[in-house]
């Protein structure tokens, strides 16, 4: 008993959301969506507001939206968010307990395995292994959730603290915990 | 608070695992096996006394019986293990809160989509949102886990109880609580 308290005390548990936060999914739908139709309107990713990207556009061009971020390769193709994967395998390194946790898009049948592809790409093979795939955070045991939601709520009250990853679309959103990879030591830490 | 405390009186979130408990990786394994090699010995279902098909196998014919589940179509062709699908609508129906908790097949690139395209296929889209796809339980809040492996160890103490489901290779060991879809009731409300 005395040694798992000494244990909890020296390392977390820390749950890492993918989209926004490792992947890089408004670049990868903002350079698609321009490429494939480069006469239309477009939001530039500083001007994003709503946490779904969809939803800044004008209904007209919203199946178009969609049909980037449904298309086979999209989630594979998505780039790292600067940082991410230096800050991830420190995270590892320095012992804390690192997992991958993420709500796929069901409607796009591509997406969970390409996923998996992704983090093989760009993490390697060994951290698939921490991979957590689910609709509902909150039933994940963990000490801190890192994620660009706002509101990550579920069935239950999760044992996590939520820490929101600063992305334009949710830089109106009142928070006490926030950080980017570029100053997360002394988020997580404190 | 009070609410809540007869709130989790009443149900209870019950982890499901998939394959030996929902889907027959068992049969599936076999009938693939003895088609692909009619001429092959084989193990039959009720002599089955490992975890792993293939540690019953000699070294031999391990790769071929590695080739059956490695293949793209293996899970999703799996049937279901009778009974299943109906017990499963059941406690849904009855206010228990069921999610699918299951642990990929990292090696096989299909396992982790097919298992989704499973759950459509056998239970339906909304099904789906129960998913959850991780290597280690034990950091899955829930009351009750179903599952066939005997040993359901992880990097903590999980807060649901075990419950083994039976199958001939797990039959020798020594365990409080067994069920099958047969005899779900008595057990999971005992």
């Amino acid at each position: 008993m005395f040694i798992n308290i000494a244990w909890f005390s020296v390392w977390m548990r820390i749950l890492v959301d993918m989209d926004g936060v490792i992947a890089d999914f408004e670049k990868g739908f903002l350079d698609s969506y321009r490429k494939s139709y480069p006469d239309k309107p477009f939001v530039p990713l500083e001007q994003r507001t709503s946490f779904h990207v969809k939803e800044q556009y004008p209904d007209e061009l919203q199946p178009l939206v969609e049909g980037i971020y449904l298309a086979k390769g999209f989630y594979l193709g998505l780039p790292p968010i600067e940082g991410s994967l230096k800050a991830l395998s420190e995270l590892a390194a320095r012992g804390d307990e690192v997992y991958i946790c993420t709500s796929p898009l069901l409607r796009n049948a591509f997406c969970i395995q390409e996923k998996y592809e992704w983090i093989i790409k760009h993490l390697g093979k060994d951290w698939t292994k921490r991979m957590i795939v689910l609709k509902d955070k909150t039933i994940v045991h963990g000490d801190l959730l890192i994620d660009d939601r706002p509101d990550v709520i579920g069935v239950q009250q999760p044992t996590w603290k939520h820490i929101l990853y600063s992305q334009p679309y949710n830089a109106q959103v009142n928070s006490k915990r926030r950080m980017t990879w570029q100053n997360w030591k002394s988020v997580i830490d404190s």
